[in-house]
């Protein structure tokens, strides 16, 4: 494929338009949105007037006259098409793992005496994490958490099981499980699922009403754009909601806040999944982020996905010194997400020289360079630089210079 | 006491430089910085730093070049000081909420068998909500919250208490708990001490280390002008480090986040008591307000702190009308934080028309009139002010006036 031809694709893509929405450093290839997705101009503007005009002006009136009192529930309302929810069932509050605590108790206490909590092996560390968190705190009895090879999720769904927990696409190799199926073979043996959507929300098009999901969550930084640590949303069915209790009763869920009684009374729908104050000036930049969403078609995005990452694959067939790179993701673009793993003994090193060269990949233990791909900003022309990039440090053996061998955190 | 011995207390008075240090609307008397403080300049600088030139420009790089992954102990060292703490006993994380939600589970790990929590009944209504989340959760048998009055915490600090939860300053009346007798009382039975000081750090001078607290909390949002919902504060004393778990157990608590190991390992020192990723456009705003502390004697802010009060009572003295607000704070300046509290049958309704003429204090259910103190922006004419305009709602009964006299929320 020649240059013409790529122009010629940017020319042709119906979201090109999109990409002035960002603010993107003019001389950087960033394929890393999906660790901090990029900057749109309006969550810019938000921030700035969040803290000037609002914070600095009206000062504590802010609560009702900016409506801040209503984020949690107004940003959830603006995450909630993405998802493929009806309103009411999105909120957004603390980070993914405090959220992921609350609805594994709520999951826990829902389909009591069921104690088991049935993950995968190579989940995303933090959900297992506070998986192991929750066990240990209540006891085996209570919470147990047992986790399998992917494979084996099916067969391991017992009536035994509480609650299934999974990442929809992982955050490694970006494999995505058939939510739909996997919702239902669980329901079948009354398991409850929680789909972790940290890596899908914003690249793909989502159904969890469609797909009757009972818990979501997932995080505002990603393809969000919401900003380095924006806040995490959280979904619960409507049918689930006021029949169980999770334990960070915060006075943000409780029915009335600003009553001050001395018991706590369980907040109404999403309301009682909120706990303490949340962070205003991060909440405003993920809220315009939003914005950028606006009539905007989740399936001319994953179609771009699935464009933006087969060229690169055809890029990288195109050189053979390219041959040690070990595609770790699926060769189905069916089945994969919006970004593409490698795997490579120097693959620490490689990174290092690509983000010296302003290709910004990130680096993911053992071996693993992760490309990730974001519709909303990134142009055809930008991956074939990038697979050129990445070709001749390869070739010239670039990735072999000293300064790319001591080993140091690549975020 | 005339406009002239008003102006010559601002003129002498050494921490008048301090205003200019905040962004303030020029008509507004603020008295709620015991709510959310003002905004200062160099919070707003940060805010739009790190908004465009971190996260905008060097992008996932920003979490390495611009220290993002330190934040929660480098502004927990900056606050340590106002805390009388040694370094490596602070963090900033999540919210209050949250990290009270941790101490309580971590204080009866650590105190087993020991199961009761012991707080008075007119704690600030979160704290005791999450105390109730825990015990719900865990069951009495693990965990019982037992409130009593204030005057019968020492006799009820008994062989079964596991923590003693106080708010150091009641968010309603402003009065203070003795830290030192209570620390010590309670440690003469083996009870463990937890401190919310969401209305004491930035305002009072405070001794953690020296008074052997355990565990401490608040919010950066109050006193210390982090801006609306900042993120909380957390300390542990040293000799409780590495003693026991806390049940939140997010990728940044573990010992080494990016080895993304199947295993939650517990981070050293306070990095145990971190958990998801932090809003780092919140954290950047807090984390440059404290600068505004740098080099400034607590002592100060609190004599300061007194002299507005007491100020305030002297000119409230000699209105006659003003007879009729009752004050709930205490009359002994030295055991009253940096506000006064007054009950009023129609203590909403003079709310309310205090803020249509931008005099603003807050309100607290029933009937309490609440003004904030904050030392670092207030100056002793804006008492002069903020009082007249009482009296003269209250004299000329402008609170009848049926715009005020319909319930709203004032935050």
């Amino acid at each position: 494929m020649n240059r013409e031809t790529i122009a010629e694709l940017d020319r042709q893509d119906p979201l090109a338009h999109l990409r002035d929405k960002f603010e993107l450093p003019a001389d950087t290839l960033y394929f890393d949105g999906n660790s901090l997705g990029a900057l749109p101009k309006a969550a810019q503007l938000a921030a700035r007037k969040s803290v000037e005009e609002e914070w600095g002006t009206d000062l504590i009136a802010s609560w009702n006259k900016h409506r801040w009192i209503d984020l949690p529930q107004s940003i959830g309302d603006k995450i909630a098409p993405l998802l493929g929810a009806a309103r009411g069932q999105v909120i957004v509050a603390d980070s993914i793992s405090v959220n992921l605590f609350k609805l594994l108790s709520y999951a826990l206490d829902l389909n009591a005496p069921r104690s088991t909590i049935l993950s995968q092996r190579d989940n995303f560390p933090t959900d297992l994490y506070i998986a192991q968190g929750l066990e240990h705190l209540l006891g085996q009895q209570r919470c147990t958490l047992t986790c399998v090879e992917s494979p084996e999720l099916e067969a391991a769904l017992s009536e035994d099981v509480a609650v299934l927990m999974l990442t929809h696409v992982n955050f490694r190799t970006g494999s995505i499980h058939d939510m739909s199926r996997l919702t239902r073979r669980a329901h079948d043996k009354g398991v409850l699922v929680i789909w972790d959507l940290a890596h899908s929300a914003g690249a793909l098009p989502l159904e969890l009403d469609t797909c009757e999901v009972d818990f979501a969550l997932g995080c505002g930084y990603k393809y969000l754009n919401g900003g380095p640590g924006a806040p995490a949303f959280m979904y619960v069915a409507k049918r689930h909601h006021q029949r169980a209790s999770q334990p960070l009763t915060g006075w943000m869920g409780h029915a009335d806040p600003f009553a001050f009684t001395e018991e706590y009374a369980q907040g109404r729908g999403m309301n009682q999944f909120l706990c303490g104050t949340p962070p205003v000036v991060s909440m405003r930049a993920l809220d315009a982020a939003l914005d950028t969403f606006d009539g905007i078609d989740m399936e001319e995005v994953r179609k771009k996905s699935i464009r933006l990452t087969e060229l690169f694959l055809q890029f990288k067939a195109e050189h053979a010194e390219l041959e040690s790179l070990r595609l770790v993701s699926p060769i189905n673009p069916e089945i994969r997400g919006s970004q593409l793993a490698f795997s490579h003994p120097e693959g620490h090193a490689i990174c290092k020289a690509l983000i010296a060269r302003k290709v910004i990949p990130d680096f993911r233990a053992p071996d693993i360079i992760r490309f990730g791909f974001t519709p909303l900003y990134m142009r055809y022309a930008d991956v074939a630089r990038c697979v050129d990039t990445l070709a001749m440090i390869v070739r010239e053996g670039i990735y072999t210079a000293p300064e790319y061998q001591t080993f140091e955190k690549v975020t």
